[in-house]
């Protein structure tokens, strides 16, 4: 079963900062892009980082299995630069084969956080 | 009246810890898929959950009458396995007939729940 | 200028009860759809209500003026019926006229307000 | 790399109350429309913001980059009028070159903010 498509774009990127709850992963800020596999072959993935006064950073590289989902945390990307928090972002995200992208934000810069979540926008291929 | 496709995905799942509100159904963490079955005939949709780090469990079958909707909860999900609560997955839910699905979370670990939805991803057909 | 579809679903309905802020219409719980007409001319709207164990309500007819925006808010809707609240349910809606349909959920159920909300699935009109 | 579209509609639009965080540009009640360009070339976007009750205010004019994002706060746009708090509206959002297009509110009216995101839907170009 293959479903999905091989460009995603999140128009929407902000890592608030991280928060009172910093020393929790779970529960610090954070954006993740879901991105779900189902192709009986592995993928690799190629994120670009677009930003609002500079030139794009990337592309970050990933590999997501043969049906496996990656619920990618933007706050784990490392190489080849961290992303900064509390700068306004975008993301491109790049398939070898088609998959399904998901983009949500856990923002816990006050008591109680919140969530928002959204489908990425799906290119033509 | 026919509106939907027949395959759809959503990339994120999680299902939070079931939270202080764990005793009441409605205010418990938990996630949903409503499906809009707005045919005329009865249809039967699987539901396949894909994980991070192991073969994916399913599929699970449901049925959603004619004109009619179900609001899916995947802390429901019995056959052939339960939903682990805390781990990452994606879903794929396939139907006979054309349906609408959205994904929704109720997230309750803290006080004071969450909300987050979103259209899912509707596939080619 | 023309934008959008003539036919759109959300599957994903649920008025909560009122809650402690059920005196303030802005703050108490409510569930809108949001429809921007962009066309020179009026438009007829007409919503049908779907179930979990019983047949469609409607059809709701609603007129959107030419170049405006009405955000129709659920509980408002009276005839042929009210829209009962804590209750599952989803909704059809259907335009002469090319339309876009937002969906948003106000939940007031507990002190401290939580919303959802997001674009409604597009018919192949 | 192009990914998008020209022209993208935003059905639901309002601008909370300031509230208590009125002070704080982050944290005062906001919404935005966060623009992608992803292509190599710098493109206008032109955003046309329609009422409930009078006829739409607009063009605003605002450029976004080559391989930038701009993630445009409707509580910024000056020229030709500004967008009212407390009002239904929504907006068109048309660009020379293909762009994707995401919005989120935040809403501080109460103590604790709530968050809301979704793709805009995409017109056919």
């Amino acid at each position: 079963m293959t479903i999905g498509k091989k460009s995603w774009a999140i128009a929407e990127g902000y890592l608030p900062p991280a928060g009172p709850n910093a020393g929790d992963r779970t529960l610090r800020s954070h954006e993740t892009a879901s991105i779900l596999n189902a192709n009986d072959r592995d993928t690799e993935v190629r994120i670009t980082i677009f930003f609002s006064d500079r030139e794009p950073a990337g592309p970050y590289r990933v590999q997501v299995g043969a049906r496996r989902t990656l619920h990618l945390r933007f706050d784990d990307l490392r190489e080849p630069e961290p992303v900064p928090r509390g700068v306004d972002y975008a993301s491109l995200i790049e398939s070898d084969l088609p998959v399904v992208v998901q983009h949500t934000r856990l923002d816990a810069r006050e008591q109680g956080f919140k969530l928002m979540s959204t489908l990425a926008y799906a290119g033509a291929d």
